[in-house]
């Protein structure tokens, strides 16, 4: 009996996306506006999915609270209210397209997620704009 | 050519979590405030997926009126304005969490789909906590 | 030059529509599921405006973290994953009807705000049901 | 390492439920309301799945603006601000439910994306009643 | 102690923007695709506000069981999956714009409603349009 | 017979709040993470109000695509998908605060709409965080 199990959480960051090894040129016919040199920013909406047996004792598939607490520490910390190319390690090669942050984030959480439980992610860049990963 | 129909509906209802099996100290450890002895309370949101061929005549999976009409009777009136673990058969025993409630409601819904149908539940207890059952 | 700022919060709470002057007959048939003696429950969402200049300095009104920090000490403590008739002194006689719950929210926060700025309170109940107080 | 990316956008339309097939008071009984010969309308929600490998020099699957571009020349040029069954080739003998328009624009999408990569429509007609297409 | 309550509604209709008085070109001039002869749609969204002062007995400012009903009967049964221009009396001569559609529907509410209390309505054409009246 | 009209529109811009005569410290402890020198950055949505007598040959107060351009063309076209700090004039100065944002917005629009219309604006830095100008 799998039910999957949905938290939301937020956070604030700005970037451009930008590939090093391309001119300036190339990155502006590339990426358009989304390339301006100052950044710009974006209210990720970032959804963790969860799959997994519930436990008969507690009714739950994993603590909610516990994979609040966990998001927080793992990727709210890491990038809210920061330039993701200037201050993450993660992005300092890494172009920071919704493509890339959602895989990131996944990769964050993955190996503190207990491995019989499948792992998903959701991610609003705006609420036009999002990503998932991996999906079916 | 199969296609999937949605239809959302809600329900207001008090619970509290709680393990019957446990003394209330290992609860209150477990469940913290949501195992408050005086219950909580909270809008749940009801996504009810349906998928099947479309039939060619009508143009329906199946006809939304039939669904919503179908959700009222089965799940709405049982539950809404209710509090779950008091006035509910189906919560005195078992925890109502919501991966509890999402497959309680599958079990009442199923038996009065169409079998060739597949049906899957998605519930919110906030906007940022959900689950969904059966899941992939 | 006066702006509004506005904070957005939520709690959950259980509750029943009940008036302890009238029989139980009485409150049914005013307040029909909603007086159902085991209680019912929402997701209440809240949403908190103050008004006044805004300081040169910062550019703030009034610091939104303050403003979170101060409802969350004043009201989600006192009411969030409770009981409003059975764990709140201030609904043990008041009907805790969306009107009257804005309206003792605004007090318990109107104490704690500048005098110099003015204080409004939305409750949403419901998606589809909510309050203002005090109201032009 | 294959993502998903979605793009959201809106129509408006008229429609009604009919099967020309059918005498009017056989629609009048199947589709009810829906059927009023007069038609009525819906802001349609329409969000497009598309899912592939991200291409490692740009960090997308496929740039959000070429896939809004295609879906406003090949969706919303077609079916914005227009009377489904008068104004449409699709649905002048087509139903016009959410499933089969859902079909409809996943076919008019289909060719014009890369085969490599695989399409998912989901359809709003109101907030309440939405469709997928194809679906797992 | 004033308090004012909110009731969320929703009807789905068609509509034409045209004014009779001329010529189909000028129609066309000033209200581009909204003027399609064939009709265009919406899910239009209606929030009643009704002021006054709560009743201490209840707790209420107005029941909003009572206060749905009236939008219900006085609003939804009159629009809801209707052609405004075709099917209604209101709009057979006047211009069926979000602006006049509130006017028309505060008209129809306010000889229902206790005249110590305030009235006023919103509109959503849609998500991004919407009106509102009478206003400060 | 006064109606408002509203139409929202967004913009994603990067930011950081700053008093430039103030130390790097003492920023950091008014604006805490807010104030991180390398930007961080928001989905602004943006909700502007017009009110004013309707025309009674169109029905309109204001055409809203009318007004929708104007609002692209006098506010997107400056902030979206910039620094607001260091890639526009009216912040090289000023600090971006939501509530300075907001009058900068009022400024650029009011002296493009008739000086017989009022004119509000409503800007949300996040779903929780949001100011209104000028305000009753």
């Amino acid at each position: 009996m799998k039910v999957a199990v949905f938290r939301k959480e937020h956070f604030n960051a700005a970037h451009r996306l930008n590939n090093p090894n391309w001119s300036e040129e190339q990155n502006q016919k590339v990426f358009g506006k989304c390339s301006n040199p100052n950044f710009h920013g974006h209210n990720y909406e970032l959804i963790v999915k969860v799959t997994g047996e519930v436990n008969p004792d507690t009714g739950y598939v994993m603590d909610m609270k516990v994979l609040s607490d966990l998001i927080k520490e793992r990727v709210l910390n890491r990038f809210d209210h920061k330039n993701l190319n200037l201050d993450t390690e993660e992005f300092s090669e890494l172009n920071p397209t919704a493509e890339n942050i959602a895989v990131v984030i996944f990769n964050l959480l993955r190996v503190k997620i207990d491995p019989n439980k499948e792992l998903k992610i959701k991610l609003y860049e705006t609420e036009r704009n999002y990503v998932e990963y991996p999906t079916e």
